[in-house]
């Protein structure tokens, strides 16, 4: 299971029971959370998302809604007992806002909290479950995009078969691989006699906050989904550009040259009440777009 | 108008739908924030409390669930496009808090924060409205509780009544400070027959967090509506000492010792779900005692 849930979709301001930015990434047992705007601890708890998974944040950049739920989940993990390390991503000066709210309550978290600035596009994070790595986006302040890879396992074990054929289980590993089997008595297992193909690996791209910038489509090429901000509807484009933000048929164009399977788009001003019209616009260049809905999940 | 809408009534960690601490006092035309936990801004939204007419924002403690919503507001009271003075009152550290979080998003607010450190107890405010003045409670970190008085106008004029006589509206000030009037032919015009004596002024304290600590009783000795926090029901007595919170029985003696009129009860531990048992608990000892319930306002 590969995963985006929607905890925040709105830019600025909270407005009309709409949050400031987060999203959670879920991918098997582990849990990415992705911008941390005020109020996530709560939408943590409402949408049930298991926080003692989440392992790694990161957060885009430091402008409000993005990032001052942060201390508060902090402070509530470790309230709660939390003990296993945590790894956060964000801009400099992040750690230096937290180590200072922590100093002041005389707090001492009860975990480890690995804090790794962003500073250059790259690799974050590569395990044998996932890779997350960052990219610039052009916004009033640095600030930084993520792709979310999944690892791909080259093969599946049938393990019905693999009894079958009496294949030991040290030598799994090496049937994932593609390899075959040789039997104590010489005989060649096929590999393909005991595994299957695995779906292909998929990947997320998290655009974060951006003026319309034809390099992200380059950057985020061929996801599976991307997810690219919509603050503002099309008409509105001089000042997206002004503020550095996007339009929806922007956000559209990205995803339609980035050849992405599928859109999510987000971060709507407080002026909108109703988002119907960012769903029209965005299908109209890019038909597979789905309004970031905060509480809703997506498969990715 | 003299009253207190409650929006975060939980301690520590929000839980059940319960908000960190905050409170709104309307006093005619002011509201008077004290405290602002995560959250507190889109409260705020929700109880449609006017957020153009806060002008005084009082902050107990440099605990989160205090404090933690602050930069949240102030950032948006800014994007909306506040002009007008803002006073923000609170312990050492907290104005390095909000210049470090404005300063890394290159923010400059569009109105004029006065920020007041507190240090020790006295007056804060002296309007012709109202007080506020500032006692010190024993926590784990520096607090300080809040008492909110209005301002005693001596007496009420009945404009009916003062037209009648023909007194010149420039003569109203010494009405409601009780002088008679004397007409040009020299007659005089008893106070008593154009004005109506005033309620008398009331007052709020606020005790914030505390141990149990009979001090607070001379403190606040009298006022009208006393809130003082309740974190644990009254067997937990103990784990309340030693987190320097208090209990319910506690709350109340408190109370009764200051012969307050009414007591609001709040800061529920996130252990507790149901609060009738806090109800019950504070009315064997105080029996004017109410819960603070969110979205629920109290007349003082």
């Amino acid at each position: 299971m590969f995963g985006v849930t929607i905890l925040g979709n709105n830019s600025a301001l909270p407005a009309f029971d709409r949050h400031p930015t987060a999203q959670v990434v879920t991918l098997n047992e582990q849990i990415i959370l992705i911008d941390c705007g005020e109020g996530t601890q709560m939408q943590i708890a409402r949408y049930k998302i298991r926080r003692s998974r989440i392992n790694h944040i990161f957060i885009s950049h430091l402008h409000g809604d993005h990032y001052f739920g942060l201390i508060g989940l902090l402070t509530s993990m470790g309230l709660l007992g939390r003990e296993q390390d945590l790894h956060l991503f964000g801009p400099k000066g992040l750690d230096e806002i937290i180590a200072l709210q922590l100093k002041v309550a005389n707090t001492v978290l009860p975990f480890k909290l690995y804090f790794t600035t962003l500073e250059k596009e790259g690799i974050l994070v590569d395990n044998s479950k996932f890779s997350v790595e960052c990219f610039s986006t052009q916004h009033r302040v640095e600030c930084y995009g993520f792709i979310i890879r999944e690892k791909k396992v080259p093969r599946k074990i049938d393990r019905d078969k693999a009894v079958q054929f009496e294949i030991p289980t040290a030598y799994y590993e090496n049937l994932k691989l593609g390899k075959d089997y040789q039997t104590k008595d010489g005989r060649i297992i096929n590999n393909e006699l005991v595994t299957t193909a695995n779906s292909p690996a998929k990947s997320y791209a998290y655009c974060a906050d951006t003026i319309y910038d034809e390099t992200l489509a380059d950057k985020a090429k061929e996801v599976d989904v991307m997810y690219h901000e919509t603050t503002y509807l099309k008409d509105l484009h001089e000042r997206a550009a002004l503020r550095f933000h996007s339009t929806t048929v922007q956000a559209a164009t990205i995803a339609s040259k980035a050849n992405a399977k599928r859109l999510l788009i987000g971060h709507f001003s407080s002026k909108y009440e109703q988002l119907n019209e960012f769903l029209a616009e965005a299908k109209e260049v890019f038909p597979n777009t789905d309004l970031a809905i905060e509480g809703v999940s997506f498969r990715i």
